[in-house]
């Protein structure tokens, strides 16, 4: 199986191959909020890239989740903390989400062979879902305003490692190994890893720390999110 | 003093900023050919982004250096070995050069506060030379068709490392902590490090491998190419 990594947005029509299976991975926080809300109860998850636009579903009576540089939107119902997304709240219900770096992502990659959601909280059940369709596999980590991040290029790095405990894996360049080398340092303490890291320190000035914890934990949700093109909606496939 | 890391030239409008002193590598093996090309007496280098404008100073007499896809082209008086620019081919003369990715890195900075040419060959000088502005530096990493590559990351961090012992450093991003993390790994043995990365692997292909234990020796020229803005030319300052 061959597997790429491409660490931003930015530079994802340089990786993309026809067909490709792309896991888009916004760690802290948006894909780790997405499966949460979908595992919680959420109908779908409509992702938007403007402001406006959440604000317009907003009027037709969706709940919106809006967060902009690691803040929630003062319109919004929602930020971008997964613990916000409770049962009560989003069960059966259409939340238009938007973020800084997520949403770009998955915008990026839309027209992709299959697009699925990853987090480490939903990561073994990913890798299966993503090796059924026998393509190949990209992770398109979202980094921040483009620039590269740490915690998202070290999920890219543990979820090929997953993906290698169950098949041959072929690296289809240089950012798989720079992701599988930083993931080897970093797996006995993933947190005390990224202590120093830019978003760390974001979400700490933001009084986020238990965010981070739990963006953290593996195997925490039993749904894998994925894209309907048709629909542009994220639903959960258990 | 800042450092930033910029991993392709596709990213460097994300980490741009007002008067960076900013240095181009492409360690396999554009920048490591041209130190070597000035070390050995070339009056300047031209660096020009497409064949046919090399082909236009061809003509009008000048020495052309040309590479696409780790080969010379056939009309070209050089590839990108830095072993063919001997000081008996090149001494007082201006050469064209136009490779894969080290001339669009440099065609994507050359608007910074100052630009300069980095390898591992003039590692030591490339760091007094950067810090005498005393301007925040970003390294842009030239990659490989816009794609991450682990050599230019590499050197990225051995620079930081340089720097580091000759200022506090303070990272601008994610991407320093990366390629420090990569160097710390390498640091003992570069050239076995990147046996399995791609470049080097295409290097091994093209008979090249030479050319790979050179461009990882660490000072072995005196001067550091700077790009000259009105002229268009990297010229050396030793």
């Amino acid at each position: 199986m061959i597997v790429d990594i491409c660490l931003s947005p930015a530079l994802y029509p340089y990786y993309q191959k026809e067909n490709d299976v792309v896991v888009v991975v916004d760690i802290f926080r948006a894909t780790t909020t997405m499966c949460t809300a979908l595992d919680n109860g959420a109908a779908a998850i409509i992702p938007v890239a403007d402001i406006e636009q959440a604000r317009g579903y907003q009027a037709a009576g969706f709940l919106v989740g809006a967060e902009r540089e690691t803040r929630r939107m003062k319109f919004a119902d929602f930020g971008n903390s997964p613990f916000e997304y409770t049962p009560e709240k989003v069960s059966g219900r259409d939340i238009v989400f938007t973020t800084t770096n997520g949403t770009r992502a998955i915008e990026a990659a839309k027209d992709c062979g299959r697009l699925f959601i990853g987090a480490f909280s939903n990561i073994d059940n990913l890798a299966d879902n993503c090796l059924s369709s026998g393509e190949r596999i990209v992770v398109l980590c979202a980094g921040w305003n483009n620039c590269v991040s740490m915690e998202d290029t070290l999920f890219a790095g543990a979820f090929v490692e997953k993906l290698s405990e169950r098949v041959k894996v072929v690296f289809g360049s240089d950012g798989v190994r720079i992701a599988l080398e930083l993931w080897e340092k970093a797996s006995n303490s993933p947190m005390d890893y990224l202590k120093n890291t830019d978003h760390y320190r974001r979400l700490l000035a933001n009084g986020a720390e238990g965010d981070a914890a739990y963006c953290l934990r593996q195997n925490t949700v039993s749904v894998v999110p994925y894209y309907n093109r048709e629909s542009k909606k994220l639903t959960a496939s258990r």
